[in-house]
This record gives C-alpha cells, structure tokens and sequence, in this order.
C-alpha cells in the first residue's frame, strides 16, 4: 500500500472535526461498552465508553477512560456516589440505541427509557445491566486515578460478577466474542463485528507459534 | 442466549491458565499494536501491546499499559532511555510474527531478526517501524503514571508522525482501518478482522442516528 505520510505540524493545522476522526481511528479498533449506573436516589444512567482495558486478572481489574464532557460526567459522578458500575458489551441488535447514548441527555433522563433498552438489577450491584446485552459484567470501584495532562480520568474497578453466554465459553476459559456477537469501534462512529483469523499457540522463543 | 453467572468466587477459584483467558476475554475486542524501540546503543526491541489508547486529539495523546513482565520491560526500559517510539497495526500477513514477539527474547536480541520483520527508520524517531506494517505512528514520551495498585504502568505519548495508506482517509478525516486490513484481538491470542456493520451520524437528543 502506498503510505502518505504526516508530521505534527500537519495534524495540528487539520481541521478541528477531520483532526478528532483522524486521530481517533489511528490508534486501531477499540474496546468498546455501554457503562450503567445509578445514583444513590435510583436515578440511572447508560453511556458508551470506548476505553475499556483489561489491567490485571488476579485480582480481575479493568479500566476504562473518562473524559471531561457533559455525557461522560454523569457516568463518573455515579460511580464515585455508590461505588458500582456495569460494563455491557454492543452488539449488532444493539449498537443504534448504543451510539445514542452519547447523545447530551440531562441528568434526570435514563437513557434507557429514551432509547429503547431495559434495565436489569441484580442484588450485589448497585448498577443496572443491559438486558439486551451477551457479555456482560459488574464492577466494584478501586481507584481512581487522575491524567492531569488533559483533564482525563482513569478509573479502576474489581470485576466481582459475570454474565456469559453458556456456549461461548472455550473449554480454557476463552469467551468466544464473535459467537456471543460482540462488536468492536473504530474512530469515533464506526462499527464492526469481526471474523476470526486464528488463534495462536503461547509464543515461546524456539519454536513459532502453531493455529489453536 | 442462555446466559451463565459468575460471581467473584467463582472467578477467583478457576484454575489459573483458565481465569487469565477468561478475565482477558471479558472486557472485549482489543487495540493492539507492535511496539518498536530502540535503546541508545542502537539495539532495537518489537513487542506486542493489547491495551492501546486513545487520549486525546489535541494534543493527540495515545496511552498504553505496560506489564512488569520480562518482555515489555525492554520496551518500557527503551522508551525511558530515548524517549521515543513507535504503533504498528497488526495484518493478517503478520500476525503470527506480531504474535511470537511476546516471546521472552533475551534483551539483546533483535525480535526483527529473529521473526522476520523489517525495522524501518525516519529521521523524527529514535525507534524503529515495521515496515510490513500499513498503518503506523510515533510518538515522544510525555508521561509515566504507575498505577500501584497491581504494578502496571500507563505510558503517554504526543503523536509526532504518521504513516497511512492513502486509499483509506476519507474525506471527513476517518481512517478505513478494515480497508488498510487491520486486526484486532479478544482474550490473549485470537485474532480477528473485521466487517463493517454501520457508521453512524454525531448522536443527538431529538434524532435517532443515522447511518453515514
């Protein structure tokens, strides 16, 4: 493939909306997930977060990004309030109503009555779930960690319960995500569901790996 | 789909191979990327990173977690030293030499030689590129936050160059990420292209989105 090239000074002086998809696509497909919480007088809230990241598996942490903006701030108010969050994953049914959510509702709408996707509790998290959701978890909140660099936050959470589809689980314990019909973003308003390539053997140094 | 429940004891007693591919799974499609360096003595190192991040588009920030394992502390000790390096996206021509770089090479051993890639260098970057490689960016170190609570490090970086098919920018700025044939992974080695399902318009409270 022909490769055009740019320096900083030509990212800098793209146009403001070209620069943000440009640069939001660069990076290669995201994890993506409809975050749901609650604040302490029931009020609830779902919001797409595209920064989801696995940072540890014992104990099972996972982070996700939060910038500054009016959707997101809901979200992280919640969390700090009662502690808990669920992360959903998006599928094909469901990604319409998920980029909705992006949407600048007020802070007492559920976005769930707006755009058309039900709340489900259970008992340890003061969170909803997405009943329409496959794959999908609970988090209790860890630690919070601010990037000053650019007023973004890291937040941190314990994974402390699971929902998975019976018959995407390998027998190693590998979720089968395109089975369940998970999807993955790329930029900041493209979907994409995947195809698998293989899967690979543990990388040792004297031998290549093998199709799994 | 019949969905199965887990809750955390039921995660913690899994045994252990089965819990890192089930945690791993979890959280969704991942952002990977090749990560070249170099330290100042010219020996150059390329790993495999799964938790690639975008940060911010002004400055463009890109963010990566980085394990305290025997592997990517070459990467994060180079990084420290210059200052410098380099994103590759992952094609289905090279995942498997993408893959094998998570062997545990010792330091002074190049992954390039070992597994066939190509280091390519420009002028900006004290870090090499993989030339096989469509899509692929530098950048210069901005910030090192430690995260403590399970010794991981979040690595930030200013986007100082990049290199893009030309057929693939469209004209508002997205990058056609399944057109320059970018993959991505779920759980620690499978890996997945892509079909795309939908891009949708800028979300708004009086309109559902729309497809672009």
């Amino acid at each position: 493939m022909d490769l055009k090239y740019f320096n900083l000074d030509n990212i800098e002086s793209m146009e403001k909306n070209y620069r943000i998809a440009f640069i939001n696509s660069l990076g290669g497909f995201k994890s993506i997930a409809l975050i749901g919480t609650s604040d302490n007088q029931g009020q609830n809230n779902l919001a797409i977060f595209s920064s989801v990241l696995h940072l540890g598996s014992s104990p099972p942490f996972y982070g996700v990004i939060i910038r500054p903006g009016l959707v997101e701030r809901h979200t992280l108010g919640n969390i700090i309030e009662t502690g808990f969050y669920t992360m959903n994953h998006i599928n094909e049914d469901i990604y319409k109503q998920a980029h909705q959510t992006g949407a600048r509702y007020p802070k007492n709408v559920s976005e769930f009555d707006k755009i058309g996707l039900t709340p489900e509790y259970h008992s340890l998290i003061k969170a909803p779930y997405v009943k329409e959701s496959n794959v999908k978890f609970g988090l209790q909140l860890v630690e919070k960690i601010d990037i000053k660099i650019n007023n973004t936050v890291l937040l941190i959470g314990k994974v402390i319960e699971a929902f998975i589809p019976e018959n995407c689980i390998l027998e190693d314990g590998f979720i089968d995500l395109e089975q369940a019909k998970s999807l993955t973003l790329s930029g900041l308003d493209s979907y994409h569901k995947t195809k698998k390539v293989g899967r690979l053997s543990y990388p040792k140094i004297y031998e290549p790996p093998v199709e799994i």
